[in-house]
């Protein structure tokens, strides 16, 4: 085995929700996303969490509050391997606020690296856990459909909190996402304030209907069936409100070819379901427009469903 | 084609909710089930539906309240053939308020052997509307959760009533259930008056990841994750007061091989998903004892999970 001294991990960029898993869906997507390197650190001083990129300035370095390093002390705790004074640098490449996973990318690639330092004492299905944590300190809830897929890749189910109970579901090959994010902040914790807290029992069966459709549509490539079972009965009808041009935007992203079309995690950025890589830039392109004539500058990210998770993208060997 | 003076279909009983599906997923069983003869009447005058079998003194003969008979009236105005004076003979097995979908194994047969007496104008798919309208006399909603999987055998998922969405899913060749009738009459309406019309985010949540967890399951005959989705939030927590003993039952269920066990529709009878025959027979047994203990006669039946929906069994020529 191995032994390494520094361990640089990759933590994609994530969807969840997805249209009509509300708190339950999410999947990775390529490209965007955020590196974690986990060093063992040679003076014994507790340090801060390094900060650098483009939003490493937005996010604080202290231990306890940063995302990164909360999930590796949980991590280590865990493994009775809290002595250990990990050195933590975190290239925050994703933006705050953009539903796209940010804080979850951080998690992910920061439980990851650590898992590999260690010589991979646990599973990444193990490892979910530890990210969740940062999450909490992220976001105040401990929810695992942006950590997830970061972590696994891929497309994820999660069926149950307590116990844990993550499933990983393969898609069709020629499903590919649109993904825009407009300069706009949106934080989860003011998007979860917005949703009401019971809903009618009927909204709650066809919830549920939704949901069974999209996943039989899902495992067969049933494109028509995915397109009907896309509706977010729960959080978008409260959410929109909160992006400038949803309804119109959507509407135009449907017109021009997209499967579906909804509020990637908590917001604002938007994502498109789309059957093939080129329907799916030309939706990206069609929401951008969108946001551009609501003032809105906005980067677009085209994705394969079934994205990888966490890679180690660097290592220095002992 | 051939031109028929009289047509004799088979319906049988279903198991709607499924435990984790309310009022979204149902399947067939094989082996009980209603008898309908649909046939031209040479005399003119508008006669009540023949009533026969063990249970037929217990329903309506009058047209305008009998279930096959409106289903069939439904039918008849939709073709434009109003003016068919058919002659109904409605053979009742199937108990009442059995949670067995007594009512729409009559209707379904009903709509079946009257579109086949007509040399078949629509699909199976396309007469399930009228069918539901069979329901709707019987019980006072429309549901689709018996008559869909009745008229097309195999498991059934309702996506949608507005439009009706019906999906069709083939489960594993080794997924059979056990179902037990204990002889207690219990009504839809009474069974749906205990349920909440609100539910909390949280439930709803739950709810729908269960619902997706199973349907990922079924299609992949992982049983294990069948047996963690089949919980209900929904009705059962509500609907168990109606039931003598079902919690020590559903445990022994449990114990004794069962994937899963719940209410069959809204009950009294339960039924228990098994990986084999062999167990759907052990299991039924378990169940029947425990009903025997809280003093209650009952009835046992095993089928396949993907068993046939209705069947022509006899006809005459013209």
């Amino acid at each position: 085995m191995k032994k390494y001294k520094s361990v640089t991990a990759f933590g994609p960029a994530t969807v969840a929700n997805v249209g009509c898993g509300y708190d339950i869906m999410g999947f990775a997507i390529q490209g965007p996303g955020d590196e974690v390197t986990v060093s063992l650190n040679e003076n014994n001083a507790t340090s801060l969490v390094e900060l650098s990129g483009p939003y490493g300035h937005l996010i604080p370095g202290a231990r306890e509050k940063n995302t990164a390093s909360v999930a590796i002390n949980c991590f280590l705790q865990t493994l009775g391997r809290s002595e250990l004074n990990l050195r933590i640098s975190l290239v925050k490449n994703m933006p705050l606020g953009s539903g796209m996973g940010s804080s979850a990318s951080s998690s992910a690639a920061a439980v990851f690296a650590a898992n590999e330092l260690l010589g991979n004492p646990m599973s990444t299905m193990e490892i979910i856990p530890f990210a969740m944590e940062g999450e909490r300190i992220a976001c105040g809830a401990a929810h695992a459909d942006n950590v997830a897929p970061s972590l696994l890749g891929g497309f994820v189910l999660i069926r149950s909190y307590n116990p844990l109970d993550i499933i990983e579901v393969k898609c069709p090959e020629d499903l590919f996402c649109a993904v825009v994010h407009p300069q706009l902040e949106l934080h989860t914790a003011d998007a979860r304030r917005v949703l009401k807290m019971e809903i009618t029992m009927g909204n709650a069966i066809k919830h549920s209907a939704n949901t069974a459709g999209f996943m039989v549509a899902l495992m067969k490539g049933e494109y028509a069936l995915l397109s009907r079972s896309m509706q977010d009965l729960l959080a978008e009808p409260r959410r929109t409100q909160l992006i400038p041009g949803f309804d119109p935007i959507k509407e135009n992203a449907l017109k021009e070819g997209a499967l579906g079309c909804g509020i990637s995690g908590s917001g604002p950025s938007l994502f498109a379901l789309c059957q093939g890589e080129k329907t799916a830039q030309h939706v990206a392109r069609t929401i951008q427009q969108g946001f551009e004539a609501h003032g809105l500058q906005s980067e677009t990210f085209v994705s394969a469903l079934n994205a990888p998770g966490c890679s180690i993208i660097n290592s220095i060997e002992v």
